[in-house]
């Protein structure tokens, strides 16, 4: 189980599991949460205050001091929206929550560090530049406890090594299905591309998908914007629009799959026209009313919640890319994933979890193990060794997993 | 004790009172807190929020609805200021605290109100016009617990006269002591013309002075601004300046009065420089670090605090201008004193204090009592019937005293 | 201007006014607001608060350490009364505002306390011993920010002599009127031993006194409680109890001042039974719904509000009763003003106003002002002695002014 | 796919899987956070909540009503443990988030429910007996955000069918491996029945197994009391019987399994005596100091998080147990797994996963998935017919699994 290169060693096991791929089993259901659900806001708020705080150490003092602001709670408003535009009454919540290292040195060296400001102020500029219809001087209550501590200067981040802070572990698989594709392209598409056309729809988009066999159902729930919506004919139309325009989109990356798929899609099928319910709100975000949020609840770090694929509890979003476990795992599971599913194809689905050790080197998992589901055994001989230098190559560079996730290459929810 | 014109009856009694007025007398203390002081910014924040939802209301309905926000509680943050430029560790936190009016009418007239949303945007925005130092992005958490009411469309103003809502009094006194105009310009005139010249100077500014006789002592305290100031040095002469300067424009204003005044002013006299004692402030407010504040715990609304003269103990800041006792009564009570006096000159001290029955209209006090102080009594009875006249005027156009508060044409602290 | 007395010299002004004393002028205004009134709960759980970090600084050092606990806000909860009993929609939220000595010592010397935790527990003792409508498990919300300090261990209280924290003052004045009296005594008498008799009356209970000449309107407003009073029928009969005992209690305090005096007394006159409007509380507490509460905006220290009367805004509630001037200063020249006006009796009314200076020991105010209000100012130049050695000996016995306050001895509120 | 019983049909589908059991394969991961972890408070708060609402709405109408409390934020607090007693500095926060319904009926059959005070109550009961070393009168801040909202009198549950509230899933698995046991099992035993021999143990227990082969390492960290455990010695002496007692405890699971197991057991491996790091505590709960929580975050309603099995994202915790499909639908996937696996036995693993449409009722799922995993597939033909029957039937008596939720006989964390 031992892997060892150029002298070093690492607990490396990688497993063959004769089984099918998920995309050729019968059933698979998938979702994601888009970026104005509440817990989407609530990871994406975590993860912006853990940026920038590790851009206000680097700064300071050239690394990353200690940190963990994994925790945002969102309590959800309450709003009065109506067709043509109605009014926040009672502005959502947003406390943050973790911790930093606020005070660094001894008596003459002692030094201050702004990290709720810092917090505070990567919060709300997240907020402004994501969520135009939200105002955020009024409509939304944004607070922090984040607990203070003092570090010595050498930080967390030294040359003999960083050492995991916690006993945890990371998941990731890949290749991502047609599922997964058709479930992160269409909330993308709505939330990117879409909006340049269709100002009415706001940011809280859910979709999901559940496939039996070829057939794909597309559940897709998008808050409407009420000020961009005069009356009933034209939320009408809009969801209209919507439909065609994301159902087309999807279509696109079917084609492009060249698989043989047959999708059908469903958009805010919690409406009632006749009894007057309408998915209309103020912000497009359902955090204006009745909707509350926090982090690690929504999607894993591919960005999709996929029950029929392994998955890590462990919150991404917020902690410090050096030393917690909870992230750098998970990020790196889903790396050594997608390049193991780069060499092996479609062929064969791979999981790879990581488990730490509290106070080890983050780069000698307790356990990386590697699992190659394929029907197709003969092959997995050829690609173990691949696998095990793809894994071990990421083992002895976590700096670049850390560098990923800093300059916010790598996704977190 | 009554006082009838043109039929109409009101309950005005004006007494002569033997004695000499305040500025003859031996002793004389006068406070004033400054804009930047946390009970004035609590004042500001809750007249502000008042004066927001009054906006908001007239602007739907033409007329003021039922309000009450009366109460702002200022937790101090905690701050490392430093020579050039230090940082805020924790923001202050201020909670907006009231009531108002979120909804109205029934069925399909039904309408909600923004109220929350309103608050926050005003004391933002005051915030931000005011206190230059203060990034409040960042450097301040502000909340909200604005209790939810609602009312008939009709409002609390109508033509059949307006209510107290309360069994409540208001004071003024008037005129203005030469104590009095030294406390209130001095602060005005740091936390205005000086401005310009002296940047480094803070708006926490707080005057107290002692008159003993002819001799008044003002004390200054005055944050200074870190950023501003880069080294002790530059400290001592910003405070040397400030000292020149205050007591020159000081000077100003008595060779304007044309009394024989002996004035001593001292700066900043907790200071300590050798012990390395400083009032330096991130941001010019010492919220930021150990100074609570809340409504109606600093400057009566003619700007000062008196302890030889009658004071209301109730906050005018932030009450709604129509039905408040406590906001109106002491506006009121002021305008008539101030009216009065100028019929009598300075030989006279005129003392105003209105009671209200809750339930009877506010231009119908349970008694308005108007005390004429001076050593000349057969004057007083010469004045008697313009104080009469005055006051009864006063108590018969209500709404003037309501527009001077809505359109900032008085203060409230 | 100076008293010398064994070699020390104190600043004290004794000055005769010739006038008439409050009780003989025309009118005169007294509020209190009972202990049940959000401002005064406010008062009282600061005091607690301080208090109780009095003991445990005093348990485990011997003296007391550095605090300010001069805030609390009390946020109004929402209410459903009904005769019978009703419910609380939303708890009453109160928050503890104030900073604390936390930490004392340095490396293997350094002490943690626990300030936050006292404050909390001394805030809830209060409430469950004070107010037995109110469920303090369900039915507050009970918060606290209080700024963490350190501190040396010499603590505030050193045999050089403890220094003013501010420049403020204190003002007192005696002997109480009979207006005075029969205000603090229905409230007292109806929050004493009529509970006795008649569970119904909630501890919110606010008095307000305007006298003209000889005549007294008492205005008492007393929240009662539902499920205490089954329906109409009953609240009707309470309050007429509670009028008729009142009233009697009233007339006892009338005969035996053995004045010439006459009572008109009105009980909860803001109800309208007509129109369905009864001063029904579930916790006989207003915070329940609609009023807000805040520490400093109620009564003086001398229990009352009077606006015929020199007063202090400084709140006495919470500071910390060594360094703390607004507190010290204003409990002592109640005490002053006490002992001098029982030499001079009721001819007399005594006023006292100290003023500190920053930095300087507490026992030698700027000015410590005395003024006897007399007609008969022949008798002033007897009085002056006393008054001047009455005041040097409080001075001289700064620590006895503690004592009382933080044995509980002088009321606050 | 459709299965019809009684003419009734739902959509069930049960799928063979040609695979080992999981606890047939080389590597198994398996953590449970503790009733004392701030995660798993979290969890119990927002359930104990959710119970209480629905014990208040039986009693009140018969049926439960509307109602999602399923976010709890946990901010830790300060505290300052020592060997023999410390002290807590800052209580930590805890945030109850969600809604319920206040408000029913119109006019006189308006009605109003105490929400909130019920949310807090039971939050408070729960904390008091679960937590002996917490002092839940001063150690700990609990606050409520829940949104208020009216219903109709109808509720939730109606004759004609529950309804999901949203497009939803919940997953389920069975048999427990033995690794799952040894989790389970060995936490239920620290936080169970050692406590009667070892007060020094406080509630905050995790603990993670990895399984390789037949070796499986329990790591086990346990938040140490501090007034229990006098010195160092104490504290070493009290880990080494945690570890011995856990360990016999464990290995006697192993042997009631008749498994071939070898375990290896770690405790408190955070520890470095010779640095003095000791995992000691005043309140045996991480949040005191450092670690924050929130629902949903640990344990999936089996009480296990487990990477190795497929997993909902939902929290389980605080939902409505009648609408809620992340609730209904995770809890009755467990109970159909295990019924499943009765009849199977532990030669295959049972995966349930039921996907809700929004609108429809509850009890008709839009696609059952029960995977019956094994290596024998001649059986799974035999078993298909029961499985289809368990499900059906379980489908169709939702009413029970409310029951079993509402009466605390299932677990959700």
């Amino acid at each position: 189980m031992t892997v060892e290169i150029d002298g070093k060693k690492k607990n490396i096991c990688v497993e063959g599991i004769r089984d099918r791929p998920l995309p050729t089993k019968k059933v698979e259901i998938v979702e994601r949460k888009g970026i104005g659900h509440p817990d989407s806001v609530s990871d994406a708020l975590a993860e912006e205050v853990s940026k920038a705080l590790c851009r206000m150490y680097m700064k300071e003092f050239g690394h990353v001091l200690h940190h963990n602001t994994d925790e945002t709670q969102i309590a959800a408003g309450q709003a009065a929206p109506r067709f043509g535009g109605g009014c926040i009454i009672d502005p959502s919540y947003i406390l943050l929550v973790g911790r930093a290292t606020t005070h660094i040195g001894e008596e003459k060296d002692y030094m201050s560090l702004p990290c709720k400001p810092v917090a505070l102020k990567a919060a709300r500029d997240y907020l402004r530049r994501t969520f135009p219809f939200l105002d955020i001087e009024s409509e939304v209550v944004l607070d922090a406890r984040i607990g203070q501590g003092s570090d010595d200067l050498t930080g967390v981040y030294k040359a003999s090594g960083v050492h995991a802070n916690d006993t945890s572990f990371g998941v990731g698989y890949a290749p991502y299905s047609i599922t997964d594709r058709l479930v992160l392209g269409t909330e993308e598409y709505i939330n990117g591309k879409l909006k340049n056309e269709m100002k009415g729809t706001g940011q809280d988009v859910k979709v999901m998908a559940s496939r039996i066999d070829e057939e794909i159902t597309l559940t897709v729930a998008c808050a409407m914007v009420d000020k961009e919506i005069g009356d009933k004919g034209a939320y009408v139309s809009a969801v209209e629009e919507l439909h065609a325009r994301a159902e087309e989109n999807a279509l696109k990356i079917i084609d492009a799959s060249g698989l043989d798929v047959k999708l059908r899609m469903d958009v805010n099928t919690g409406d009632d026209y006749d009894r007057g319910v309408y998915y209309l709100t103020c912000t497009g975000m359902s955090q204006e009313m009745g909707d509350d949020g926090s982090v690690g609840r929504g999607n894993r770090c591919n960005g999709l919640i996929t029950p029929y694929r392994p998955m890590s509890m462990e919150a991404t979003s917020g902690k410090n890319p050096i030393t917690h476990i909870g992230k750098i795992y998970n990020v790196m599971s889903n790396l050594i994933a997608n390049d193991i599913a780069k060499s092996t194809g479609p062929d064969a689905e791979i999981h790879v979890r990581l488990l730490s050790q509290i106070g080890k080197p983050v780069s000698e998992p307790l356990n990386a193990s590697v699992q190659i589901i394929s029907e197709d055994q003969a092959q997995v001989a050829k690609w173990r060794s691949e696998a095990e230098s793809i894994t071990f190559d990421w083992l002895d560079n976590i700096d670049k997993v850390t560098e990923l996730i800093v300059s916010g290459k790598v996704r977190t929810f």
